[in-house]
């Protein structure tokens, strides 16, 4: 059995459905990560997760390591356990919360220096460091220790990086193969994934793919995506990159992120994607609807998607459901008036039911896409899925009109 | 068919198990009802409530009140739409929180003058508002407006606070007739019960029993307890009330209590009982365990409990459950170390774990009571059942050491 394989190409786009086979399980692609940072989705229970849909979470290798540590976990018998998850788990290297969190941080050839957040201790995260937390961990798929530029971009900062990213990549597989393949590790099926860098330069992407390929990966992520850069300059990173991937590799979109970012990123190919957008919106009580209409002079019924800030005053006397498309247990069970009550009165239900309605949202367009490309009308989605939150006559004739 | 029924009399004490019937359903007591201040219950949806075996809830008039208006949950067709909860609901006049939370306040014959805690608005709750506002709610079961003289007890307040209560009643009942019994109501079902005052004074308890019998209610609640009086001056609030209320009508214990007040207070004959204990304490990460210990000397199993502050780091490295003997998803699905890590990084799922546990361990109390009532070890659960927390010798013989 291959890791990863494919079920179904688009003829119109470089989109595929496919599975990914992992210790814990499959994942049918495309696929969405919810965000377990700290070991828990926030709010939900991974009983839910399950019936939701979910097949995969992402945790993060900084928080874990930072609390409880890794050696809790590994005491524990990995994080699997720990969380009471029997999915597939992924981590990530610890890198970008090292960038996006520490208190100091230096980039040097053995790793990066820095302070954590929390309580100031400082240390580096060596590629072989992040290799040996993620095995603590346990998870079926952890990525190598990459470097990480940020935005805006620029070339020679981010040719230094695909550098750098490809030393540290030869250092982190032999850790891998030491302590994974040929140790006792927690997980022998966890597999170590490459990070293709290289900003939206497509010569850098291009380059950082290859060295990536030649390095014996099996299976990729594109970082260095999602950093406040424009979406047409993430999807230009994107499209240079992938063509330089194996096909049959699954690949992975770091950190994307809006509903409309992952259609046109899954017609580019890519598999799978992971962002704190659906959790962390719902805790400001912004929430995804459908937003289903007909095109003017057109018999096309067009499927976009808005967002609706449940906490104002226009919804306090609205006793209908949040989105009436939605099979979520907010929308089947409550209203927009009851849940606008709940968020003015700091209820945590609040934040629970809009979680709940926002990665079901995320779990359903997953499950939409795949299905567009299995019954060949994803070129239609494609074209039509955008956000009209801000387009008053789609909205206007929208039946979830906002 | 008549509003209560007694199914079995324990033979050794006042305690028996009944049938409460209201117009959403049957409440088997001895009840205890969950805390939904402001209509829903801290973190937990109403499809767990029953699935986890209540069959009523507590809303709070003076909040609902407040936010979001009683007028505007009229007209969502009444509290048990507005929440989706289709069971029977308990509301309290409002009467309390005026007491503990409004800014001023000032008792007069009309009503109590006040300022709400949130935005200072200036109100005067009567008997007559109260039972409007409840009206406008649709509840099951409503109360009357009473005076509360809080703690420590005076004879003299006391005794103007049963005479207050009963001219209050009176104005009640003739407002609850005008709209729930002769009008159009949301809940034309919803039954108001009388309130016993008089502290821990014997002669004012019989007084206001007898006060609130003459008046015609058929049901009863016990007022003026769990106001930081010592357990002893509950139970002799409660041994002065009973005797002089019909044996055949239900009657709840307000605000009351640990597991110990309440298996005491079922055995002097209270049948339903509210307390934010469980699911406050949760929020502290304040869990109740059952403690199973053999009494030295003896083959008695003494069932008992203890508490177990979960944020301690003695349980960082334990991955036992919180109680192995409790059937809740808390219980059977995650370990102390687990949740002790989600305490300490301020993970909301804390909360949902713990008030989860929490109110099952008291539902699960309920069903105990219910059950040894049932068949007659009521005598044997009165003796043995009490808070262990500070009782190292028995806890060391516990199963569930902490």
């Amino acid at each position: 059995m291959s890791y990863f394989d494919i079920l179904k190409k688009d003829e119109s786009s470089s989109a595929r459905t496919g599975v990914i086979h992992t210790a814990h399980g499959d994942i049918q692609t495309p696929a969405f990560l919810p965000i377990g940072t700290k070991g828990a989705v926030k709010s939900v229970t991974t009983e839910e997760l399950k019936f939701w849909g979910a097949e995969i979470v992402l945790a993060n290798t900084y928080h874990l390591w930072q609390r409880p540590g890794d050696l809790l976990i590994y005491k524990a018998g990995g994080l699997h356990k720990f969380m009471n998850w029997k999915g597939p788990i992924f981590t990530d290297s610890g890198g970008f919360q090292v960038y996006s969190l520490a208190k100091t941080r230096k980039v040097m050839e053995v790793g990066v220096l820095f302070q954590f957040d929390l309580d100031g201790r400082q240390e580096i995260l060596s590629p072989e460091k992040s290799v040996q937390i993620q095995a603590n961990l346990g998870s079926d798929i952890c990525l190598i220790l990459d470097d990480f530029p940020g935005y805006p971009f620029e070339h020679k900062r981010s040719k230094e990086s695909i550098e750098l990213t490809k030393r540290w990549a030869e250092r982190a597989i032999r850790e891998h193969k030491r302590i994974v393949v040929d140790g006792d590790p927690i997980n022998p099926g966890q597999k170590l994934w490459g990070i293709v860098q290289g900003a939206s330069f497509p010569d850098l992407r291009e380059q950082s793919a290859k060295d990536m390929v030649e390095l014996g990966f099996e299976a990729f992520a594109i970082g260095g995506v999602a950093v406040g850069e424009p979406h047409t300059e993430m999807m230009k990173a994107v499209e240079a990159a992938i063509p330089h991937l194996p096909e049959n590799s699954p690949k992975h979109l770091l950190g994307v992120g809006t509903p409309f970012d992952i259609v046109q990123a899954a017609s580019r190919g890519c598999d799978t994607f992971d962002c704190v957008i659906p959790t962390r919106e719902a805790r400001h009580g912004r929430l995804y609807v459908s937003a289903n209409y007909q095109e003017p002079n057109s018999k096309n019924q067009i499927d976009s998607y808005s967002t609706m800030d449940i906490r104002l005053e226009k919804y306090k006397e609205d006793f209908t459901p949040v989105d009436k498309t939605c099979d979520c247990y907010l929308c089947l069970n409550h209203t927009r008036g009851y849940v606008r009550h709940l968020f003015a009165t700091g209820e945590p239900l609040a934040i629970r039911l809009a979680t709940m309605h926002n990665l079901r949202f995320y779990l359903n367009l997953m499950k939409g896409i795949r299905k567009a490309i299995t019954y060949d009308y994803f070129d239609d989605m494609v074209k039509n899925y955008r956000d009209v939150t801000h387009d008053s006559e789609a909205l206007d004739k929208s039946e979830n009109v906002v």
